[in-house]
């Protein structure tokens, strides 16, 4: 494995979270706590996401878990569709909205084009279209929660 | 957040890896390396998982992509179901005969009853039944390729 260039339009530094879509986020919590020893994790509603969230300690690593709120929204249609499971996940970038500039001028399809609050931080998300199935999340690592 | 406890059965200290499967691991990680600056990586078959296989550095992460060989196995039937993406996750930890013992005595139910040889390492897999949809791969850290 060899270094990074730089060259491409998003250099991402670091993966800041794994997030998991579940049914029941303090039961999930509870599980992940008794069976992997992770962390205490502070539940949040996130109206606009429509999903109650948690960014959990692993070791050195975080889980964020989702729960949804609204039976139509994008996480419940997402359980629906494929069951709990990974739902996405988000690398620490520099410069988000300039990052997300140069994705969207390379052709990769953005949900966002400018940077919103997120549960970590100032975020943006790449379509799972351009990225082989995969949602990416991009977080402004000068906000990123850790 | 505070502190794991380590009084759980498997105390995992590190995400090693987000593995993805695609239908196409060179096409793959050259879109990954072009956009996201990731690293070169190695492509190895893994005859018994029925995969091409590489991990790859983003960052100071690591993603590891899989490629189905057999059409009848179990990476080709996750992408008829569920199309491309995340297909596991994976954690560093200690002492990888001993945390597989202690997660079946808790009842959580492990696809790998003992350490098997990886791309990754010695590793072994636990069922998604167990862990709210989420596959995950433990590797011993002992053995861990990063």
């Amino acid at each position: 494995m060899t270094e990074q260039t730089g060259a491409s339009p998003c250099t991402a530094r670091h993966l800041n979270h794994v997030a998991i879509a579940v049914n029941d986020i303090e039961e999930t919590i509870k599980f992940y706590q008794d069976t992997f020893g992770a962390g205490q994790g502070e539940i949040e509603n996130l109206e606009d996401q429509a999903v109650l969230a948690a960014l959990v300690r692993i070791g050195g690593s975080q889980i964020e878990f989702i729960q949804p709120t609204d039976p139509e929204g994008g996480v419940a249609r997402f359980i629906e569709r494929r069951g709990e499971g990974v739902h996405h996940i988000c690398f620490e970038v520099e410069d988000l909205q300039g990052t997300l500039d140069r994705l969207g001028e390379s052709g990769t399809q953005l949900i966002d084009s400018a940077p919103r609050e997120g549960l970590s931080g100032m975020i943006g998300f790449i379509h799972p279209r351009s990225t082989r199935g995969v949602l990416i999340e991009l977080v402004d690592q000068s906000t990123a929660k850790r």
